[in-house]
């Protein structure tokens, strides 16, 4: 429909010119700082192949999205999800490819356990005989899977689920079975609407040779045939369905499962590393169980790996609107009429945005540094048998998991409350990315709980150092702590030697005394004064957070100072990443300053130059900015943002979205108090049933069922 | 449908006799204690009264609300509205019963404005003749009204709006008139498909009688048709239409709007304060223009006291939730078959939500003294026309207005994510409290940018204060600086005088010095130095955090510790709000110790107990918890969550609004992805059809039209 706002545009100065000139403010070179940030398994020549195929794809248009109900919007990720696996097919991708096409659709729909959760079970924990029968199966995708581990009543503390796999030595079966309501499976992907077959993680239960009596050998896991591979309904004896809707995730049927003495044969229990004698009824032990949690660690490295791109989103949205977006004149002109300044040159809008953007760079050095630690231990498993790495991967990826996704998810929500109102608004593309981050503080270990982990472990090194100080470093944490003790006699005399604000190495070494002395605390506390565990809880928390800061603070140290960077990268833009390492550093210690006053890290002196010293490294930042987030090469197809297009057409784009892209505007209403109706010309009658059925849900719809048509 | 689900209940201990045992270890009355909090207005008997007409009318459902599209939702919304103005009528409800009914509703829907913006408008800002023509159809919902000031190129800075209202001295008419696409009205609720009449604020451009330029005398505001009264199709001249989806209020229609040369009469200028002579085409000056913002202060108020209502949602679903849900037992305990541990009893859990209960009175304490002030202003300025204590209640709403909504938003994140998993899921109830209040630290004076105005103020006082040393003190800040001035000197003698373990109003003494330190330091920066305003944000915010979170203190203290409780509080009662008093300031000062070391109002020695002091504030209000929030009287009505119901049936609840509310289960799907069907039975080709139709949105509508019936 042509109307006179064909004509319009939109103020100046345009937003695309503005990018422009930012863009030739800044001597970093774009293509090179992407490919050295994003080289890993060909990510950007990947990216361009991939994307080039899903763009044009109708059902691929993530443009109306936010309008439709849940179960069309289920309808939607199935389709997808089946369109992807034959696009994979067609084109011959590999997993790598595969990976990429569901991180540019950026929707996790009901296929997406399949090559994850449930294939990695059926390969990692089958019996050769087991994985003979089962992998063509997944491979080929004749069967759909999902993973069913989560209960209503038992999340993270997995050893407490309730369902049952109980022995029938007669029929040398089991029964799988929930005696209560909490012992329901709940949240498990691809389970709710979709899956024909599960992964069962249920209570091993063996009865005693001699007593009879039933006794769990702890979680197990089982595959179990859930629906009928015809008509798609649950078989008799299992109750199935999706749990409803939540944050995000809307093209995903997360469903909750019941069994009622469902039987599965002896080989349902996945057997290569435990088992039970189908013969005796009697329970094969697993070997080594520090391998089952192997490939938890490698999930929380890729979390890591994915909450810089996540993160990246949400600056690169930020950063480019808030160059465009123009308000108030400078309070101190003279000049009644001076233009408005642009949003990011204001110093309180810089300190919610720069310091995310050296965020960025640094989850990504850590993230480089975990996966090559992750692959090294693997090795020295694999070749060695030497697990000694295992206890400190495991301790650094809890503590980096918990602090990664919460600076993401907190990150996200930082920029989108920056932008204003145009934040809030659904052409900001920032309501699904944060509804769908917000789950990654929770999922995978929650970030307040696993942080114990981390503690733990720096608890027992300390103990050692502290009982042996001879010892010979097994790893960098010893070498941490003693080099603590040492320093701590050193610097009582000396103790500006951390100049925070003039060396970038005293930054690093602040960090890392500050976290030495926090676990010295900790020790003291409980390994001398021997006070319990669970009173001790906020201080473990926050010392898992001062080691991981301290890991990203060295890393990235690391990378920008002393390495050779690879690929390359020219001076110009090493001496930006230097400027972001400062920035990152000190935005991270002010926000702890106390615990680095505590520590001797800091003086209260030294601490009145920390903001000072930010504000200036932002303004070394700022003419970068723009030039920075273009090197992360989020495309626009996955920012999906009026806000945050790469060609700044801010205005154009957001009304285009509305005043073109709504479906609401397609029909007229009638206001008018007194009478019922709703849609002009629908009548009043009509109204009222439709919206009670509406409101009601399941309820509504089944009491209308005679009347009117269901809509879903 | 039964099935064998309907036999089961939770694993023990059950939900309800924990709450049960919760109520019965705490000896706080919870109905003094309500009627304490919520008499204002006799909100308790209205609540009961009101909820009683809404709860069994179907529409008021809320149990479908996030199954639904964008669409139905708004049909949804509007119906709401109308059966609730025919309700007001049938009840003959006042204004305080009709904003309890919105309240309960918890929805934002199209005839919001009607009684607020749209009308006060009308009432305060006409002249006698216009309020005689517009009062009485706004009063009789005749006309149906929206307030169109925020464009899509200036938000908060109102000045820089782009609408333009030109006085034509010919037709003696003006033409209001969109000269770009920015020029657009944007966010303005209730304008997207519902009102026919709205305030349009343009800038008031009236021809030099000279010259015949035109030159700007401002914004000013209008009022105009918008659409036909019978079709409710926009007139020429106007293009209108709903911006699309945002963050929360689903049910809400916000608009765009723009003019191409729409002409209005000279009556549309609103003219109670300011107008123009038509015969002569001159401006006429309004005496005050601190009367405009009057209103805006009232809000405000509001927003303080609302944020105290929306925190204590959170903090109800979250203590109720986090009482019944065990994780883990005693890592401690000797004996592996020990109970699994309450969460809310681990530190960490109750770290996250003890000082939110706290926070929730001490919002309560300050907006009990913010309305105090606000109704003291305003007498005295109708009594004396005395306007001085205008600026000093400015400044503190400004300042309490970020703190407070910012305090409430966090807030609501930080007690979903305590509740691991389930927090994520729609049961909680969280998702639309967090995306609807989400708006509140933008709307109204964006957070970061009203702190100015509080820092401006408080620079103007610290400045009167140095530069008068026998200054009679005008107000409680002049008296502050004052204080800071004498006691600087006697406390660097003894510098231990804020013992803040010890003593509660050392507590209050410790805010106020470093609110008064911060000033001195941006005062010396700005009046001594010179420095530019723009350099000085991030001190300017902070400083009005500072001075918030000592007005937050000081009110709660005198409320627990000074003033006679009104309604009364037996002695029990008072004592728990002195340990919440003690732990809200000693949380608040923690997480800004560095502020308060800077500003000597503490001592690294001193901050090593604060930690401690704060676990043994928490172990102290723990038993009160579960009483303390039943005392704010949230209805599960409007807490619409699973986990937070007073009863504490969370799995029950859970289970059943997946197993039996969710349309998702009606329909069964086709996994299989070599078939494009999806729904069992539909076919491929319409399958492809649909999904096309609907990922397109308004393209694919369009595009499908000959084929497929709308669904919308």
């Amino acid at each position: 429909m042509a109307d006179f706002t064909d004509a319009l545009q939109p103020a100046d100065p345009q937003g695309p010119s503005i990018l422009a000139q930012e863009r030739a403010g800044s001597n970093i070179e774009v293509e090179q700082l992407a490919q050295h940030l994003l080289s890993r398994n060909d990510f950007l020549s990947r990216q361009k192949k991939i994307l080039s195929i899903l763009e044009p794809i109708p059902i691929f248009s993530k443009k109306n999205q936010l309008n439709m109900a849940r179960p069309d919007r289920y309808h939607l990720g199935l389709a997808r999800a089946k369109t992807l696996r034959r696009l994979s097919l067609k084109h011959g991708w590999d997993r790598e490819d595969y990976l990429m096409a569901d991180y540019l659709m950026d929707e996790m729909g009901p296929y997406a356990l399949q090559a994850t959760m449930f294939a990695t079970s059926i390969r990692e924990q089958t019996n050769d005989e087991q994985k003979a029968y089962w992998l063509p199966k997944v491979e080929n995708w004749d069967i759909i899977g999902c993973y069913g581990q989560t209960e209503l009543g038992h999340g993270s503390n997995v050893k407490g689920i309730e369902c049952q796999a109980m022995w029938d030595p007669k029929t040398k079966e089991f029964f799988i079975h929930s005696p209560t309501i909490t012992a329901s499976k709940w949240w498990n992907g691809a389970l709710g609407r979709t899956a024909n077959h599960a992964i069962v993680v249920a209570q091993l239960l063996l009865p005693d040779s001699k007593t009879g009596k039933y006794k769990s050998y702890g979680p197990h896991q089982f595959i179990v045939q859930i629906r009928d591979m015809k008509t798609n309904k649950p078989l008799d004896g299992i109750v199935i369905g999706d749990i409803g809707p939540k944050y995000g995730y809307p093209g995903m049927d997360n469903g909750y499962m019941l069994f009622s003495n469902f039987r599965v044969p002896h080989a349902a229990l996945l057997s290569k590393y435990s088992g039970i004698d189908s013969e005796h009824g009697t329970y094969i032990k697993p070997d080594n169980p520090a391998v089952v949690y192997g490939s938890l660690t490698f999930v929380r490295a890729q979390i890591i790996m994915h909450a810089r791109l996540i993160l990246a989103r949400a600056v690169t949205v930020a950063v480019r609107y808030l160059s465009i977006r123009r308000q108030f004149s400078d309070r101190d002109s003279k000049d009644p009429g001076a233009p408005e300044q642009a949003v990011l040159n204001y110093p309180t809008v810089q300190i919610r945005i720069l310091p995310l953007l050296a965020t960025t760079f640094a989850l990504h050095y850590t993230g480089e540094a975990m996966y090559k630690l992750y692959w090294g231990t693997r090795q020295q498993i694999e070749k060695t048998g030497d697990f000694s790495r295992l206890a400190e991967m495991h301790a650094a990826s809890s503590g980096l998991k918990s602090l990664c996704t919460t600076l993401a998810a907190d990150g996200i929500e930082t920029c989108r409350r920056a932008m204003g109102g145009h934040g809030f608004g659904g052409g900001s593309g920032m309501i699904p990315l944060n509804n769908e981050y917000l789950s990654k503080p929770t999922v995978e270990g929650d970030n307040w709980m696993i942080t114990q982990q981390t503690a733990a472990y720096l608890i027992k090194r300390m103990t050692e150092v502290v009982e042996k100080p001879n010892l010979k470093p097994t790893d960098s944490v010893d070498e941490q702590f003693q080099e603590y003790f040492m320093s701590t006699k050193y610097y009582k005399k000396n103790i500006n030697t951390f100049d925070v604000i003039g060396y970038p190495i005293a930054l690093v070494r602040a960090f890392k005394q500050r976290a030495s002395h926090l676990t010295y605390q900790v020790y003291q506390a409980r390994v001398v004064e021997k006070r319990p565990w669970t009173s001790l809880m906020i201080q473990l928390h926050r010392l898992s957070r001062a080691h991981s800061e301290s890991l990203l603070v060295t890393n990235f140290y690391n990378a920008v100072y002393t390495d050779t960077p690879d690929p390359p990268l020219d001076a110009a833009t090493i001496e930006v990443l230097q400027v972001l390492f400062r920035l990152f550093a000190l935005f991270t210690l002010d926000a702890s300053a106390s615990e680095f006053l505590v520590s001797k890290a800091l003086t209260v002196e030294m601490l009145q130059y920390v903001t000072p010293a930010i504000q200036d490294l932002m303004a070394k930042v700022r003419p970068h900015a723009v030039r920075l987030v273009d090197a992360w090469s989020i495309p626009d197809y996955v920012l999906e943002s009026a806000l945050g297009s790469y060609d700044g057409d801010v205005y154009n784009r957001l009304f285009q979205k509305a005043h073109k892209e709504n479906p609401l505007n397609l029909l007229t209403f009638n206001p008018d108090w007194r009478s019922e109706e709703i849609v002009m010309g629908e009548g009043e009658e009509n109204a009222r049933r439709r919206l009670e059925a509406l409101a009601l849900g399941v309820a509504g719809h089944e009491q209308q069922a005679g009347t009117v048509k269901s809509k879903l």
